[in-house]
């Protein structure tokens, strides 16, 4: 076997495996080689990334020791993808009544939603995560994509309890894009006490919903270890939670004229990639 | 740039972009090389894909032609994911109230659902789908799993009609499942007239809900690609669709002699693998 087809192999291995760590011996086994030919072939594996700009190798040492593919974003695929975001948001054929956006086919979109959770991935990387936590519906794809890039399990608040998920815990709060009072369900087999949920959620008006699923952790003895949102609105300004980490802002959306006011978060690049 | 480093990269950038065709001269100017050097690139691309088992290159000639990274799942690691489902399956901690089991884990798991996603796109590669279909929820991760490694957009089918979704066509229909009358939406502007729909869902009883989504396809003149569902129940055996195709078959969930019946569709590895 040729350096070179090892070298793909191994990309391809831990490229299907994130966050995952492979002993060098895993690779020795694998391919047939001694330690140090292995070593060699993730010198040139680690070189083969920077060119491709997705994702780099960690390796560890010790009896735990190993390698394992931290998926990331480079600052120019962010670039790109913050762009194509910024410019389908602004199509004037999204405008539906009373202020609101379409944006379920972005939100669903499997190559969106997987650059969202690159992006979400690199920035929450160090904060010790257990899990990553949503409430259904539209905010899924992002939440799922970010949670098999930290390689953790993903919950998903309901928002009726089904008879499928068990015993629940269910919380009431008050949603300002829907202007009711809304209901979210967790089974309780879903998470375990005494761990930390990123909160992913597509979009963030008065930031009910988040400070819902925040609460839902509280019953759950849960920390929050952070929170991603695609999209926040710029108004009301004070939300209901402080620390969120948005994309896109979204101001002003009006029919009349036909505009929708749409702002990156000036901070993912100094935050991101810095 | 070395070979091996080229290689690694364009396996990347493949891989990040599944069933996306690139050209010939996409890597040539990435990498600074002639053509020729590039095509002895993608042989040895190939043979790296046939070491680490995940997908195949598929090239094209002709104006529009190039190559493209078709993701699939090698029989062993098919087989090391349907083992891995059935033991979870049969962890009689799942056993629900009523016969039912809990499956959310599973369902939102990022490893099962790209497993899954793998061998439904391995499956229905060459059924001519225009977009993945679903409806909200459990079956998302699956859907867009599959969705991505095609290159096709998702489209979730809502519960309840939404403000945001715009105008939407609504059907009702009749769930073994919930045991009564539920309802189905789907934005006007969700999918195109005279597309094709592959149809994946999570757990399929009396097949409902899967015909339900047929059912609301054909009010948008739109025709079944083909159906994958994770499980599908062993009763009763006459289901309201007839083109399936389930990962699992699950028989009796028996909660007092605590016993789970769960049976692999023995046609997978013929149909997907052959």
């Amino acid at each position: 076997m040729k350096r070179t087809e090892r070298v793909g192999a191994m990309l391809q291995i831990l490229r299907e495996n994130p966050n995952k760590v492979f002993s060098l011996g895993y690779f020795c086994d694998l391919f047939g080689c001694a330690k140090s030919s292995v070593s060699e072939d993730v010198s040139a594996a680690r070189r083969a990334l920077d060119i491709s700009g997705f994702g780099r190798i960690e390796t560890s040492a010790g009896a735990r020791g190993g390698l394992r593919y931290i998926p990331s974003i480079s600052a120019k695929a962010a670039e790109s993808l913050l762009a194509e975001l910024e410019k389908k948001l602004q199509d004037r054929s999204r405008i539906l009544a009373n202020g609101f956006l379409y944006t379920s086919d972005i939100m669903f979109s499997p190559v969106i939603s997987r650059g969202v959770g690159q992006i979400f991935a690199a920035k929450f990387e160090g904060a010790g995560a257990d899990c990553v936590v949503t409430v259904e519906t539209k905010g899924i794809p992002a939440a799922l994509m970010t949670a098999e890039m930290l390689n953790l399990p993903l919950v998903v608040l309901r928002r009726e309890s089904k008879i499928s998920e068990g015993s629940t815990v269910s919380i009431n709060y008050f949603s300002g894009s829907a202007e009711r009072i809304q209901k979210m369900s967790l089974a309780k087999r879903a998470v375990r006490p005494g761990s930390r949920a990123l909160i992913v959620d597509d979009f963030m008006r008065a930031g009910g919903s988040v400070r819902g699923i925040a609460d839902m952790m509280r019953e759950f003895d849960m920390e929050v270890a952070g929170v991603g949102v695609v999209i926040a609105s710029k108004e009301p300004v004070k939300k209901k939670v402080t620390d969120y980490f948005p994309l896109i802002y979204l101001g002003q959306v009006n029919e009349d004229e036909q505009l929708i006011d749409v702002e990156r978060n000036p901070q993912i690049f100094e935050s991101v990639f810095a």
